[in-house]
């Protein structure tokens, strides 16, 4: 499973887009080049079209919005959806702020989304517009376990519905869904959320394999989720071996990306399918 | 001392607001979730309000200012300030243009701070207005030193006086401070003034660290102080035997914020009051 | 060779005005102070100028270029002009959109600079305003190779003479010209292709080498190329020793930057003079 979307990131060197924060967009670059894509940056009004134009996919990464990205973003996705390529879309804090929220309506009304990648508590704010996000990160309350995932799995789907995206929720437990199908992903380790940029990373990686794999963007995007998650594993392991701590995690997660291949997925994934 | 400091941070885990500049938000983003925080970066003028309000402290950092982001912080540090919210104020090369130093007696004017903290040059600039500040670094002319003690700690509680903040001045010996007691520290090492950020994420970690004690905001800053210094002098020393350079220090700086506890804490300590 | 240039650095301490991209600026800023300078980061037009007075060179990185940068850029390189400043210039991505291609024939128009480097495609988008620029990335078809490096030399010298710069095209080959004088060098590992910020790191470099040393550009941009090259293959034989990936190649590469001296590079530089 998976193994002709990994080949297909690494023939053709997917250029990724990118609009996003200012916090993590180091590693959101060095993660899609780790992967074997090629990112490329730009969010000035009077490019992004030409720009997208080049590329293969556009991520759309809300973390530090402001009003000038904000109509950049509507412009590139625009054209991205003209030209047929996959757009993603980070929500990051949604519903910690109107700004936010409104921005996330207004995105998802004028652009249509190939994927949308969340924490549990963006996803929920994306879904109904309220929200008790704390902040970036997801609130404990709102926490994916086995006991509620079908209720999650539930909105999920009725989110694809509406928006036509995969929906991505990524957490202790991941969902990965379309209409139709469903992955219940369980790689990762809890470091990843001591980290800033897990989550970026994550979406530009989906938009490093989405831009590869146009045709299939629901196990594109699952097959990134797992990557990131074993890589996250691959990563912990490494930390208590070297007595490391939260960034040494950050150096490795990228470098077990950068050596990532089908083997390791093959024999390392955690993935069911509904 | 400082245990319940710790303790709080760890109990809270504060949500930190900052306004900061786009070199080493990256790392202090890092920095407030290795030591037990949730960091947030948003300065747009439309939702600093809302993104502070969900907050525990709210840092303002002036590295890369301009026009748009002066104005959230002004809005943002008053809005900190009416919900009775930490402010920290890390005046980034003040002294060094007419800009950061006009912001900074404006920022001042306009917005109470909890606490500041800079280089001998940056307090310095906030202090008289005029500076020998050479760029971000402190000017050797100004270095701390058991001569000149006094002389620093007597303006340092004038300052104090004036802006009601505790007074943070960091070099190779720290002055913490306010206008009843003062803490010198000796913890550090000289190679973080050899990565970009020790200052900066100093000055975050602080927001976590007063964003969880908002009643004790002196010995909270002192902590935070001594804690980074002695993650520094642990970072050297790994440096060492690693045979890194100054990338894996700023790496292990980190590493050993996301493992330090009060026993590191009360071991490395060196700390004196007056 | 070089061991005046060297010298140089260590001695003065250059302080280094970057207007630059907000993708790479942590790296631009830590590879400054590795080699022995110390960074400023500022682009809101009012300080540009005066920032840039109190600093020994400027470089200007289009890399996530706005129209309120751009203006910045130009002012700043103007003022850097007037006292006589070494003013480098980065064209990420020239080639790419036309706003980024424009803007570098204005900069060019505007601004005398004293060196400009980047890979292949974009140093023929600045010759000919044509390019089949990949993104960030140089065109395949653009690799400078033992068979094409006469025909590169030449555009070299053309477009130096015509902008008065030392051009620097950095790729699996370097070269660096002026219009009597070419070095060819050798040194470098492909593992810098495959994190983000080589290329930004290496011209922030050559304004820190470029700032010490005024009265010799062409040297000094040589010399910056060579040791970088040779900091990428010393952390490329890190890496494999501690089975790491191209995070830990950045890391080690920033590393060996803080450890450079005179005798590694005469040990290790692999240079020819035209």
């Amino acid at each position: 499973m998976f193994k002709k979307i990994l080949e297909n990131v690494i023939a053709k060197t997917p250029l990724v887009h990118n609009i996003t924060n200012y916090v993590t967009v180091n590693d959101c670059a060095n993660i899609i080049l780790a992967c074997g894509g090629s990112p490329i940056m730009a969010d000035d009004i009077s490019e992004v079209e030409e720009i997208t134009s080049i590329c293969n996919s556009l991520v759309i990464n809300i973390g530090t919005l402001n009003e000038r990205t904000i109509n950049a973003m509507i412009i590139a996705g625009k054209k991205a959806n003209s030209l047929g390529h996959p757009v993603i879309l980070d929500p990051v804090g949604a519903g910690a702020s109107s700004l936010r929220t409104e921005t996330v309506f207004r995105l998802i009304k004028e652009v249509k989304f190939s994927v949308v990648r969340g924490n549990i508590s963006e996803i929920k704010a994306v879904y109904s517009g309220t929200s008790s996000t704390k902040g970036v990160d997801a609130n404990i309350a709102d926490i994916v376990t086995e006991k509620n995932i079908d209720e999650v799995v539930s909105f999920s789907k009725t989110l694809s519905e509406r928006t036509g995206a995969v929906i991505a929720i990524t957490g202790a437990l991941d969902i990965v869904t379309d209409l139709n199908k469903t992955y219940i992903i369980k790689n990762g380790h809890s470091m990843m959320g001591k980290i800033t940029g897990a989550g970026c990373m994550l979406t530009s990686l989906i938009g490093a394999f989405c831009g590869a794999n146009c045709d299939n963007l629901l196990d594109a995007t699952a097959a990134a989720v797992c990557s990131m998650g074993i890589c996250g594993e691959l990563a912990y392991k490494k930390v208590l071996k070297t007595e490391g701590g939260t960034s040494s995690f950050r150096t490795s997660l990228i470098d077990y990306m950068s050596k990532f291949n089908y083997d390791v997925l093959k024999e390392e994934m955690k993935i069911e399918s509904r």
